[in-house]
Protein backbone atom coordinates (compact mmCIF):
# COMPACT_ATOMS: atom_id res chain seq x y z
CA UNK A 1 0.00 0.00 0.00
CA UNK A 2 1.27 3.70 -0.56
CA UNK A 3 2.06 5.38 1.97
CA UNK A 4 0.86 8.73 2.37
CA UNK A 5 3.43 11.86 2.03
CA UNK A 6 5.01 13.63 4.52
CA UNK A 7 4.83 17.35 4.36
CA UNK A 8 8.04 18.41 3.56
CA UNK A 9 6.61 17.30 -0.03
CA UNK A 10 6.36 21.37 -0.75
CA UNK A 11 9.47 22.68 0.38
CA UNK A 12 10.67 22.65 -3.20
CA UNK A 13 8.42 25.16 -4.41
CA UNK A 14 4.51 25.48 -4.95
CA UNK A 15 2.40 23.56 -2.81
CA UNK A 16 -1.18 22.94 -4.37
CA UNK A 17 -4.07 21.73 -2.23
CA UNK A 18 -7.38 19.77 -3.02
CA UNK A 19 -10.30 21.03 -1.27
CA UNK A 20 -13.15 18.88 -1.26
CA UNK A 21 -16.83 19.02 0.25
CA UNK A 22 -18.41 15.72 -0.18
CA UNK A 23 -22.20 15.17 -1.64
CA UNK A 24 -23.99 12.57 -3.12
CA UNK A 25 -25.38 14.94 -5.93
CA UNK A 26 -23.22 17.18 -6.14
CA UNK A 27 -19.43 17.12 -4.82
CA UNK A 28 -17.26 20.97 -4.87
CA UNK A 29 -13.82 20.86 -5.85
CA UNK A 30 -11.40 23.80 -5.11
CA UNK A 31 -7.44 23.90 -5.81
CA UNK A 32 -5.09 26.41 -4.76
CA UNK A 33 -1.72 26.86 -4.93
CA UNK A 34 1.09 28.11 -2.03
CA UNK A 35 3.75 29.52 -3.27
CA UNK A 36 6.88 28.80 -1.62
CA UNK A 37 7.18 32.14 0.53
CA UNK A 38 3.39 33.54 0.42
CA UNK A 39 1.18 33.34 3.35
CA UNK A 40 -1.92 33.39 1.10
CA UNK A 41 -3.24 30.61 -1.60
CA UNK A 42 -4.28 31.39 -4.76
CA UNK A 43 -7.24 29.86 -6.63
CA UNK A 44 -6.09 27.88 -9.10
CA UNK A 45 -9.33 25.86 -10.45
CA UNK A 46 -12.40 25.04 -8.97
CA UNK A 47 -16.06 23.16 -9.69
CA UNK A 48 -18.43 20.22 -8.83
CA UNK A 49 -18.60 16.92 -9.90
CA UNK A 50 -22.42 16.15 -10.71
CA UNK A 51 -23.39 12.57 -9.82
CA UNK A 52 -26.39 11.32 -12.07
CA UNK A 53 -29.43 10.94 -8.92
CA UNK A 54 -31.31 8.45 -11.42
CA UNK A 55 -28.69 6.13 -11.27
CA UNK A 56 -27.60 3.67 -8.31
CA UNK A 57 -25.47 4.94 -5.47
CA UNK A 58 -22.64 2.23 -6.69
CA UNK A 59 -22.93 4.08 -10.42
CA UNK A 60 -22.34 7.23 -8.38
CA UNK A 61 -19.80 6.26 -6.43
CA UNK A 62 -18.06 5.14 -8.97
CA UNK A 63 -18.45 7.61 -11.24
CA UNK A 64 -17.36 10.16 -8.29
CA UNK A 65 -14.21 7.69 -7.89
CA UNK A 66 -13.46 8.40 -11.66
CA UNK A 67 -14.09 11.86 -11.90
CA UNK A 68 -11.96 12.37 -8.87
CA UNK A 69 -9.09 9.95 -10.04
CA UNK A 70 -9.19 11.97 -12.98
CA UNK A 71 -8.58 15.23 -11.51
CA UNK A 72 -6.26 14.51 -8.89
CA UNK A 73 -4.16 13.07 -12.09
CA UNK A 74 -4.52 16.37 -14.13
CA UNK A 75 -3.61 18.71 -11.34
CA UNK A 76 -1.03 16.73 -8.86
CA UNK A 77 -2.35 18.40 -5.46
CA UNK A 78 0.32 17.83 -2.87
CA UNK A 79 -2.48 17.18 0.06
CA UNK A 80 -6.09 16.97 0.16
CA UNK A 81 -8.78 18.67 2.37
CA UNK A 82 -11.73 17.33 2.83
CA UNK A 83 -15.21 18.74 5.39
CA UNK A 84 -15.43 16.28 8.25
CA UNK A 85 -19.26 14.65 8.63
CA UNK A 86 -20.91 15.07 11.80
CA UNK A 87 -23.28 12.81 13.86
CA UNK A 88 -25.73 15.36 14.49
CA UNK A 89 -27.36 15.93 11.66
CA UNK A 90 -30.96 16.31 11.04
CA UNK A 91 -31.17 13.54 8.58
CA UNK A 92 -28.88 10.81 9.46
CA UNK A 93 -30.22 8.98 6.45
CA UNK A 94 -28.46 11.73 4.39
CA UNK A 95 -25.53 12.15 6.79
CA UNK A 96 -24.91 8.11 6.03
CA UNK A 97 -25.05 8.28 1.95
CA UNK A 98 -22.37 11.22 2.69
CA UNK A 99 -20.42 8.60 4.09
CA UNK A 100 -20.03 6.66 1.28
CA UNK A 101 -18.87 9.39 -1.03
CA UNK A 102 -16.43 10.47 1.76
CA UNK A 103 -15.21 7.39 1.99
CA UNK A 104 -14.39 6.91 -2.00
CA UNK A 105 -13.02 10.18 -1.99
CA UNK A 106 -10.76 9.39 0.91
CA UNK A 107 -9.65 6.06 -0.96
CA UNK A 108 -8.88 7.55 -4.19
CA UNK A 109 -6.76 10.27 -2.60
CA UNK A 110 -5.40 7.69 -0.27
CA UNK A 111 -4.39 5.29 -3.36
CA UNK A 112 -2.82 8.49 -4.95
CA UNK A 113 -0.28 9.04 -1.90
CA UNK A 114 -1.49 12.29 -0.62
CA UNK A 115 -2.17 13.02 2.94
CA UNK A 116 -5.55 13.93 3.69
CA UNK A 117 -6.77 16.39 6.52
CA UNK A 118 -10.65 16.61 7.57
CA UNK A 119 -11.81 19.83 8.49
CA UNK A 120 -14.87 20.65 10.66
CA UNK A 121 -17.83 22.83 8.67
CA UNK A 122 -17.41 25.38 11.51
CA UNK A 123 -13.89 25.58 11.73
CA UNK A 124 -13.52 26.56 7.87
CA UNK A 125 -16.95 29.24 7.95
CA UNK A 126 -14.96 30.33 11.49
CA UNK A 127 -11.76 30.91 9.31
CA UNK A 128 -13.06 32.51 6.65
CA UNK A 129 -15.81 34.76 7.76
CA UNK A 130 -15.30 34.70 11.23
CA UNK A 131 -18.55 33.17 12.04
CA UNK A 132 -18.81 29.64 12.89
CA UNK A 133 -22.35 29.51 11.92
CA UNK A 134 -21.85 31.74 8.43
CA UNK A 135 -24.91 31.11 5.68
CA UNK A 136 -24.76 29.38 2.34
CA UNK A 137 -24.53 33.11 1.08
CA UNK A 138 -21.80 34.51 3.38
CA UNK A 139 -19.27 31.88 2.60
CA UNK A 140 -19.73 32.85 -1.49
CA UNK A 141 -19.51 36.26 -0.72
CA UNK A 142 -16.15 35.61 1.76
CA UNK A 143 -15.00 33.41 -1.28
CA UNK A 144 -15.23 35.79 -3.80
CA UNK A 145 -13.93 38.61 -1.90
CA UNK A 146 -10.81 36.79 -1.04
CA UNK A 147 -9.83 35.61 -3.85
CA UNK A 148 -11.37 38.09 -5.92
CA UNK A 149 -13.94 36.95 -8.30
CA UNK A 150 -16.10 38.94 -10.56
CA UNK A 151 -18.87 36.55 -8.98
CA UNK A 152 -19.87 34.53 -6.13
CA UNK A 153 -18.56 31.21 -7.02
CA UNK A 154 -21.87 28.76 -7.93
CA UNK A 155 -23.37 26.56 -6.73
CA UNK A 156 -22.37 27.01 -2.84
CA UNK A 157 -20.75 23.85 -3.00
CA UNK A 158 -18.21 25.13 -5.05
CA UNK A 159 -17.57 28.13 -2.66
CA UNK A 160 -17.62 25.36 0.28
CA UNK A 161 -14.86 23.47 -1.41
CA UNK A 162 -12.93 26.65 -2.13
CA UNK A 163 -12.97 27.44 1.26
CA UNK A 164 -11.49 24.35 3.14
CA UNK A 165 -8.69 24.59 0.28
CA UNK A 166 -8.31 27.82 1.46
CA UNK A 167 -8.43 27.49 5.52
CA UNK A 168 -5.88 24.72 5.46
CA UNK A 169 -2.98 26.05 3.39
CA UNK A 170 -3.42 28.89 5.35
CA UNK A 171 -2.83 27.14 8.06
CA UNK A 172 0.05 25.27 6.47
CA UNK A 173 1.39 29.04 5.67
CA UNK A 174 1.22 30.07 9.17
CA UNK A 175 2.97 26.92 10.26
CA UNK A 176 5.77 27.50 7.53
CA UNK A 177 6.22 31.14 9.30
CA UNK A 178 6.76 29.89 12.85
CA UNK A 179 9.03 27.21 12.58
CA UNK A 180 11.02 29.33 9.91
CA UNK B 1 -17.65 3.39 -16.76
CA UNK B 2 -17.83 -0.24 -16.58
CA UNK B 3 -21.80 -1.18 -17.01
CA UNK B 4 -22.81 -3.72 -14.12
CA UNK B 5 -23.17 -7.36 -16.14
CA UNK B 6 -26.99 -8.90 -16.25
CA UNK B 7 -28.49 -11.38 -13.81
CA UNK B 8 -28.16 -13.79 -17.53
CA UNK B 9 -24.49 -14.29 -17.30
CA UNK B 10 -25.18 -16.98 -14.53
CA UNK B 11 -27.26 -18.98 -16.68
CA UNK B 12 -24.55 -21.06 -18.40
CA UNK B 13 -23.23 -22.64 -14.75
CA UNK B 14 -22.53 -21.81 -11.41
CA UNK B 15 -23.80 -18.41 -10.02
CA UNK B 16 -21.06 -17.05 -7.14
CA UNK B 17 -22.31 -15.13 -4.56
CA UNK B 18 -20.14 -12.47 -2.53
CA UNK B 19 -21.88 -11.73 0.61
CA UNK B 20 -20.48 -8.77 2.81
CA UNK B 21 -20.86 -7.64 6.00
CA UNK B 22 -19.52 -4.18 6.26
CA UNK B 23 -17.42 -2.40 9.03
CA UNK B 24 -14.52 -0.78 9.54
CA UNK B 25 -12.55 -2.76 12.13
CA UNK B 26 -13.78 -6.26 10.50
CA UNK B 27 -15.56 -6.78 7.59
CA UNK B 28 -17.20 -10.18 7.33
CA UNK B 29 -17.29 -11.95 3.45
CA UNK B 30 -18.51 -15.18 2.80
CA UNK B 31 -18.70 -17.13 -1.11
CA UNK B 32 -21.27 -19.09 -2.32
CA UNK B 33 -21.98 -21.11 -4.68
CA UNK B 34 -25.19 -22.07 -6.84
CA UNK B 35 -24.76 -24.88 -9.30
CA UNK B 36 -26.79 -24.45 -12.62
CA UNK B 37 -30.23 -26.51 -11.29
CA UNK B 38 -29.73 -26.42 -7.64
CA UNK B 39 -31.54 -24.82 -5.43
CA UNK B 40 -29.22 -24.46 -2.27
CA UNK B 41 -26.17 -23.13 -2.73
CA UNK B 42 -22.71 -24.41 -0.92
CA UNK B 43 -20.44 -22.59 0.86
CA UNK B 44 -17.31 -21.94 -1.18
CA UNK B 45 -15.19 -19.60 1.54
CA UNK B 46 -15.88 -17.16 4.15
CA UNK B 47 -13.08 -14.47 6.39
CA UNK B 48 -12.50 -11.67 7.38
CA UNK B 49 -10.88 -8.44 6.64
CA UNK B 50 -8.71 -7.26 9.81
CA UNK B 51 -8.57 -3.55 9.17
CA UNK B 52 -5.95 -1.82 12.02
CA UNK B 53 -7.53 0.12 14.27
CA UNK B 54 -4.31 2.30 15.00
CA UNK B 55 -4.19 3.86 10.97
CA UNK B 56 -5.82 6.39 10.11
CA UNK B 57 -9.32 5.82 8.70
CA UNK B 58 -8.17 6.64 5.26
CA UNK B 59 -5.78 4.43 4.99
CA UNK B 60 -8.13 1.80 6.64
CA UNK B 61 -10.33 2.47 3.46
CA UNK B 62 -7.39 2.19 1.37
CA UNK B 63 -6.60 -0.94 2.93
CA UNK B 64 -9.96 -2.51 2.64
CA UNK B 65 -10.00 -1.51 -0.91
CA UNK B 66 -6.91 -3.42 -1.66
CA UNK B 67 -8.22 -6.69 0.18
CA UNK B 68 -11.25 -6.72 -1.56
CA UNK B 69 -9.99 -6.09 -5.41
CA UNK B 70 -7.84 -8.64 -4.41
CA UNK B 71 -10.86 -11.19 -3.18
CA UNK B 72 -13.06 -10.04 -6.21
CA UNK B 73 -10.47 -10.99 -8.92
CA UNK B 74 -9.36 -14.07 -6.84
CA UNK B 75 -12.72 -15.54 -7.03
CA UNK B 76 -14.49 -13.59 -9.32
CA UNK B 77 -17.99 -14.01 -7.70
CA UNK B 78 -20.76 -13.02 -10.29
CA UNK B 79 -22.84 -10.88 -7.87
CA UNK B 80 -22.39 -9.12 -4.33
CA UNK B 81 -24.92 -8.65 -1.73
CA UNK B 82 -24.38 -6.06 1.03
CA UNK B 83 -25.85 -5.10 4.29
CA UNK B 84 -28.05 -2.37 4.10
CA UNK B 85 -27.41 0.65 6.61
CA UNK B 86 -29.92 1.91 8.21
CA UNK B 87 -30.58 5.70 10.10
CA UNK B 88 -31.92 4.52 13.34
CA UNK B 89 -29.04 3.62 14.49
CA UNK B 90 -28.49 4.23 18.22
CA UNK B 91 -24.72 5.32 17.40
CA UNK B 92 -24.54 7.74 14.72
CA UNK B 93 -21.57 8.21 14.33
CA UNK B 94 -20.85 4.60 14.05
CA UNK B 95 -23.17 4.74 11.39
CA UNK B 96 -21.26 7.25 9.30
CA UNK B 97 -17.65 5.81 9.76
CA UNK B 98 -19.50 2.48 8.68
CA UNK B 99 -20.94 4.35 5.43
CA UNK B 100 -17.83 5.71 4.73
CA UNK B 101 -16.24 1.43 4.68
CA UNK B 102 -19.38 0.49 2.67
CA UNK B 103 -18.96 3.35 -0.06
CA UNK B 104 -15.71 1.66 -1.04
CA UNK B 105 -17.15 -1.62 -0.74
CA UNK B 106 -19.48 -0.64 -3.28
CA UNK B 107 -17.32 1.46 -5.38
CA UNK B 108 -15.19 -1.92 -5.66
CA UNK B 109 -17.87 -3.76 -6.88
CA UNK B 110 -19.20 -1.63 -9.49
CA UNK B 111 -15.23 -1.06 -10.57
CA UNK B 112 -15.22 -4.86 -11.22
CA UNK B 113 -19.16 -5.15 -13.12
CA UNK B 114 -20.76 -6.33 -10.31
CA UNK B 115 -23.98 -6.13 -9.75
CA UNK B 116 -24.65 -4.85 -6.30
CA UNK B 117 -27.99 -5.51 -3.99
CA UNK B 118 -28.78 -4.22 -0.59
CA UNK B 119 -29.93 -6.76 1.96
CA UNK B 120 -31.79 -5.08 5.01
CA UNK B 121 -30.28 -7.34 8.20
CA UNK B 122 -33.28 -7.88 9.52
CA UNK B 123 -34.92 -9.54 6.13
CA UNK B 124 -31.17 -12.31 6.24
CA UNK B 125 -32.37 -12.51 9.66
CA UNK B 126 -35.46 -13.51 9.05
CA UNK B 127 -34.74 -15.88 6.18
CA UNK B 128 -32.33 -17.87 8.01
CA UNK B 129 -33.38 -18.42 11.10
CA UNK B 130 -37.63 -17.03 10.69
CA UNK B 131 -36.77 -13.98 13.35
CA UNK B 132 -35.87 -10.63 12.05
CA UNK B 133 -34.64 -10.11 15.43
CA UNK B 134 -32.38 -13.24 16.10
CA UNK B 135 -29.16 -12.40 17.99
CA UNK B 136 -25.52 -12.84 16.67
CA UNK B 137 -25.21 -16.70 18.19
CA UNK B 138 -28.22 -17.89 16.78
CA UNK B 139 -27.02 -16.36 13.53
CA UNK B 140 -23.76 -18.41 14.12
CA UNK B 141 -25.94 -21.59 14.48
CA UNK B 142 -28.23 -20.97 11.74
CA UNK B 143 -25.21 -20.72 9.47
CA UNK B 144 -23.31 -23.50 11.17
CA UNK B 145 -26.15 -25.79 10.20
CA UNK B 146 -27.61 -24.87 7.17
CA UNK B 147 -23.48 -24.87 5.62
CA UNK B 148 -22.90 -28.59 7.57
CA UNK B 149 -20.08 -27.13 9.51
CA UNK B 150 -18.47 -28.81 12.15
CA UNK B 151 -18.41 -24.76 14.08
CA UNK B 152 -20.35 -22.05 14.15
CA UNK B 153 -18.75 -19.44 11.81
CA UNK B 154 -16.23 -16.81 13.94
CA UNK B 155 -15.96 -14.08 14.48
CA UNK B 156 -20.00 -13.20 14.10
CA UNK B 157 -19.39 -10.69 10.92
CA UNK B 158 -17.89 -14.23 9.09
CA UNK B 159 -21.68 -15.10 10.12
CA UNK B 160 -23.58 -12.77 8.90
CA UNK B 161 -21.52 -12.55 5.81
CA UNK B 162 -22.34 -15.59 4.74
CA UNK B 163 -25.84 -15.51 5.63
CA UNK B 164 -26.10 -12.30 2.86
CA UNK B 165 -24.99 -14.31 0.73
CA UNK B 166 -27.14 -17.82 1.22
CA UNK B 167 -30.23 -14.95 1.77
CA UNK B 168 -29.36 -13.86 -2.02
CA UNK B 169 -28.46 -16.82 -3.75
CA UNK B 170 -31.46 -18.17 -2.37
CA UNK B 171 -33.51 -15.69 -3.56
CA UNK B 172 -32.17 -16.13 -6.93
CA UNK B 173 -32.41 -19.81 -6.93
CA UNK B 174 -36.04 -19.04 -6.37
CA UNK B 175 -36.82 -16.95 -8.60
CA UNK B 176 -35.28 -19.49 -11.51
CA UNK B 177 -37.52 -21.98 -9.89
CA UNK B 178 -40.73 -19.60 -10.85
CA UNK B 179 -39.14 -18.53 -14.35
CA UNK B 180 -38.29 -21.67 -15.43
Amino acid sequence: MTEPRTPTDCSAGRLRVLGIDPGLGLTGYGLVDLARRAVEPTLLEAGVFKLDAKRSLEVRLQQLHEDLSALIAEHSPARVAVEQLYAHYTHPRTAILMGHARGVILQVATAAGLPVESLAATEVKKSLTGNGHATKRQMQLAVQAQCRLAAPPEPPDVADAIAIALTHARRIAIDRVVTR
